[in-house]
């Protein structure tokens, strides 16, 4: 199982920045080519008041901050002259979405985001697809009216470019960032997140296009189960389904540092024995690419290679 | 706005020291100057049982540690040798000045360490003005005392030479490196803010001369606001009023790694608007400069100075 | 006191992986070999589901997965090729030995292990020891019967070679890693400390021949006590008595990074006045060597390069 795909974490959640210019950019695109990366997903154009490209609804709206650079048109050029499919992802407010929030105002923002950025980007000829980055684990209120709505648009102006989501598992290790614990004892059963998953995936079929569940929120021997339910679903409701390969690790107290390469590969190898189309990961830059920050992440990019060319 | 001034974080309270040795403080004063600073600020000159020179009241007093080199020294001679002005640092008990503490030793004991420091090195060209380095948020009991004693006697033996302190914001980030958390719910207001602190500076005036308020405990769209408060009460009460801009990031939950170039853009920005005098850094070595243990503060060195050459 | 021996930390428990291949490990020995390394101690030889060689016993019986290679013979061989001995770390389950398993469980697997791996590397020339890794710090339940049956059977089928404990002070900064403090308050005395393991000594000798406790849960000051009372226990039962100095700093929020080379020195120093017999260190390849991920430890490692040529 290669991966061919990654997210571009800009703008970050919860990983530090790692302030490269224009011309770090373009190496990394090199170095994922050379791995063969073939496809680049913006994780999302904005978060609370971080954004990606100039929104004028964004700032308008939300008061954000206009950002040094645009990013989408880095990330879109960048993308044509290294041969690469581009997934753009949409806003997270950070709030509205939540148990308390506005949740049709997520929508509303969005809704405009989209024509927006299509408007301003959608001529390009590698802008490829769309990635909803509302994250669940669960069938949380509203979370398929959102995917509904928000994928069928997305779709509606760009001629039916395809739709991706990457939810995670309720798994042991489903721990925000913040928390200092690495495990939880309420994880969920493969058959709630079976039952729960059918019910959202027949309320987003022909909005939402590709799914791809986040790899790292179980235990490795849970893998094989979790990704053959996954499958199963998707192929019932006429998903594609793909796998996010986390390339980070969730089981050491500094959070998050590049994974180590037997516990990729064995996800990788699962999600090939379960069948899953093709394999993303989460993330190339800061995880897998020779000039990470972290080192290690260049090692990974070495095993990882050696494997890929014996394979 | 210019940073100008960096503190030197020896001895470290939460950062995990970098090892350097003689050749690399000097390459960290060369980078230091290329970027524009012109003042250095050593953040304490003990804590603890840790110190920076071979301070002889601290040994016998307090048990403290022989360092292996003397700091205070090499600073000033890599001072001198780059054309900077350097600001001793006192010394933090760590306890002392605490709730429970025995509030007059902290001050008893740093009378001791003013003396003997300016016996030591008072005779160098470059040491050019003192740090108050007890960092609090709100009126703490015993604070306007304790800079008021401290700062009249740096001043009294060294000729007059200028005092800082740095105090920090008791806004929603305001939470120790040791707490998994990011954020709290109990932050100060404006209001409170403005109060507490027109009172600590009637109280220190003409033993303090400048504030430089930690940037980095409010969230971004409240900086303006406080900003605006420090300096009104600043002018008020005959303070010089610098920033302390944050050049680590407080929103990641690797406690700590440098900050997103945007953030620090952003403040800087805000403290131009709101006419603050200078602008330092906490801090160069481990968040901006090119030979950081960290790769991300050679990227950040680089972003700002591209907006430097670009102002 | 010099360092002359270092754990080698894989497979890992709570520090990141450096993903290192082959030719990452043999440049590593040389880094050691030119700081004086002669031992390395492969800290355990499976955790949980990983192993570093493909036992057969713990595939079988606690479904661990595959390696990618056979770390147990990469080490032999860079041992033998730079002139090292090596001990071998036993299997820690992470639940066995715990207060609510089957601690028989534990000990039962380790014997089988025993028995497979001497079979398999006992031929090799390099083989000078074994390491029992079950770290404690207080006389819980059965570990006395788990070092002194481990022990006799790892002497028995390897004529004799030496058993090494490395437990730890349950001391203030007795935390676990992904616990977001740093210090505790319930901490053991130096009475209690004492007593438990008097009676621990004398439970396992002749089944355990060195005794290697970590030097990093206390204060610095408590070192000189506590290495005074370790030494006269080992005296007494006739153990031999090394120091397990960690080169990673407990007192930071990020855990772990490099120690202060200062804190290190103070330790060893400490080792020395009580008439330690040897040093080791846990450890070197991600806290001390020049190619670690994290570059303080290359400066660590320059730092300790000039004290030894002083010393």
């Amino acid at each position: 199982m290669k991966l061919t795909g990654t997210f571009l974490d800009e703008i970050s959640h919860d990983i530090p920045h790692q302030n490269w210019g224009i011309k770090e950019w373009d190496t990394d695109f090199q170095h994922m080519k050379r791995m063969g990366i073939d496809t680049v997903i913006l994780i999302r154009c904005g978060y609370k008041n971080w954004l990606t490209y100039p929104s004028e609804v964004l700032q308008q709206e939300e008061g954000a901050y206009e950002p040094p650079v645009d990013l989408v048109r880095l990330f879109l050029d960048l993308s044509e002259k290294h041969g690469m499919a581009f997934y753009f992802g949409l806003y997270d407010s950070g709030k509205y979405w939540w148990a308390q929030g506005d949740f049709q105002r997520e929508v509303a923002l969005n809704l405009r985001v989209i024509d927006e950025v299509w408007e301003r980007y959608g001529s390009s000829p590698v802008f490829k697809g769309w990635y909803i980055c509302q994250e669940v684990s669960r069938k949380t209120a509203g979370i398929i009216d959102l995917y509904r709505q928000l994928g069928l648009h997305c779709k509606k102006v760009s001629g039916g470019l395809p739709t991706l989501i990457s939810p995670y598992i309720d798994g042991q290790k489903a721990i925000m960032a913040s928390e200092a614990e690495l495990t939880k004892t309420d994880a969920v059963s493969l058959q709630e997140h079976e039952a729960e998953w059918d019910e959202i995936f027949a309320g987003i079929r022909e909005a939402v296009d590709i799914v791809a569940f986040q790899d790292g929120h179980v235990d490795y021997h849970q893998l094989a189960d979790y990704f053959a339910v996954n499958k199963r679903l998707a192929d019932r409701h006429g998903l594609r389904c793909w796998t996010n390969a986390e390339s980070f690790d969730r089981d050491m107290p500094i959070k998050f540092l590049p994974i180590k390469w037997e516990k990729l590969r064995l996800k990788l190898e699962a999600a090939r024995a379960a069948g899953l189309e093709k394999a993303i990961t989460f993330e190339f830059s800061h995880f897998m690419s020779p000039q990470s920050a972290y080192p290690q992440a260049g090692h990974l990019y070495n095993r990882y290679q050696e494997y890929r060319n014996e394979h």
